[in-house]
């Protein structure tokens, strides 16, 4: 893939999202770039649910987060997703959190991801899969 | 610190956290590690929301998960929390997540966070907290 | 209020939302609606937060929901939001789930709702609040 | 069924569950009881995910509950779960949350439910289930 496509998903805070610190609770922002993350595959043709029905399953081997800043109640905020192939099975998801008000970056994250087949558990990546992600075969 | 004192909380999956997969969904790893971080806070006599309430904030600033294997619907599991201290102003919070059937490791997590004073967003390591968490001041 | 207001509030299925059953998990609808009548008080002018930083809580006291379909993973939805006054000092905030692909009620509720000193714990519904609702003083 | 049984889980909030009024979201209270009932219903050999498995999928048509009081951050709870049938085809779930410290019922809920196939989406109330509850034929 010479250019990685970039996928955007735009959404605010619900309050229930908020802690008692009047912030977002961290566990929502890995909700948010699952959302993000899950519609970039369904645009790329891969959709998480179907996919599982055919026997596959995409699954995270890693994160790695920085929280930046926080988001509020109220705050309409962006995620972008970006997917690049890492070795021959992995996948990295980069996502950004950015807090639309001003455009800082809330939330970075690299996520690493594999595909296994469902039935046994096993690394699995089919050719569907890279053409989908426009990764060379 | 000598030694660094080892908290578990044990705890069971509950169906809604569970997806389409039949596995826990993996924003739900960072709430079990949440809870019993705060739960471990506090019997070191750091009360998370008195504290917020008494003008500070414990935020992370960076989470790096491993992903390891999956929990299941109905599956037990117990939580480790480890607290030291990171250069001056900085604290990791290590955790595990461990299947209690065959004692597997399931998740491992570092996670980094710091103190803040609510009023201003600056970082604030007040001794008080040093002395509960057991750190040299 | 001659004429009840309707909010409507648009939104779409996210896939942690949807448990093992491959539906939308039933607490997802609780926080659908709650978003939803939150930014119709929003729109009204009672922001949840500020309101409560103000002193005052708006509180459920009863929710009557019917389940009548259910939600899938990548469903668009819309939720609807309805405020009348029900006495002096309780409110009702009507909701409806519909499935934008084919218009169907998926849940319709009734919530009653009322407003509390924070402090106090106590009925409190202050003039603001009923002119922000258009009820009659 | 002669004497309905009650079965009690006991949990503890999580700091994740409170919301920027420092009282559990009622979202959560919806969560709280589905997991006791879940829990019961696997007492009484109905394993939720299991029996989807099997064809069949247990699903609430109706919830009203009453919320009297709130939990806060700590606070220890119980759920009770309580199953009687309601005509030929339904089922009532009826919950209590009840504050540890004092007693006190926080939110009481009637559930009523039915038993569809999953292929067909139609009613279906198994003998096998009837026998699990302690209903008669």
């Amino acid at each position: 893939m010479d250019q990685a496509q970039i996928f955007v998903h735009e959404d605010e805070v619900r309050d229930n999202e908020v802690d008692i610190q009047g912030i977002v609770n961290n566990a929502n922002y890995f909700i948010y770039m699952a959302h993000a993350r899950h519609k970039h595959l369904k645009q790329l043709g891969v959709d998480f649910s179907e996919f599982h029905r055919s026997g596959y399953d995409l699954l995270l081997v890693r994160s790695e987060i920085d929280f930046k800043s926080s988001l509020r109640d109220g705050d309409q905020y962006l995620v972008t997703s970006k997917i690049e192939p890492l070795g021959r099975i992995r996948i990295v998801f980069a996502h950004e959190v950015i807090r639309k008000a001003d455009n800082k970056i809330v939330v970075a994250a690299q996520n690493i991801g594999t595909c296994v087949a469902t039935a046994t558990g096993r690394p699995c990546f089919p050719d569907s899969l890279k053409k989908s992600f426009g990764f060379a075969s």
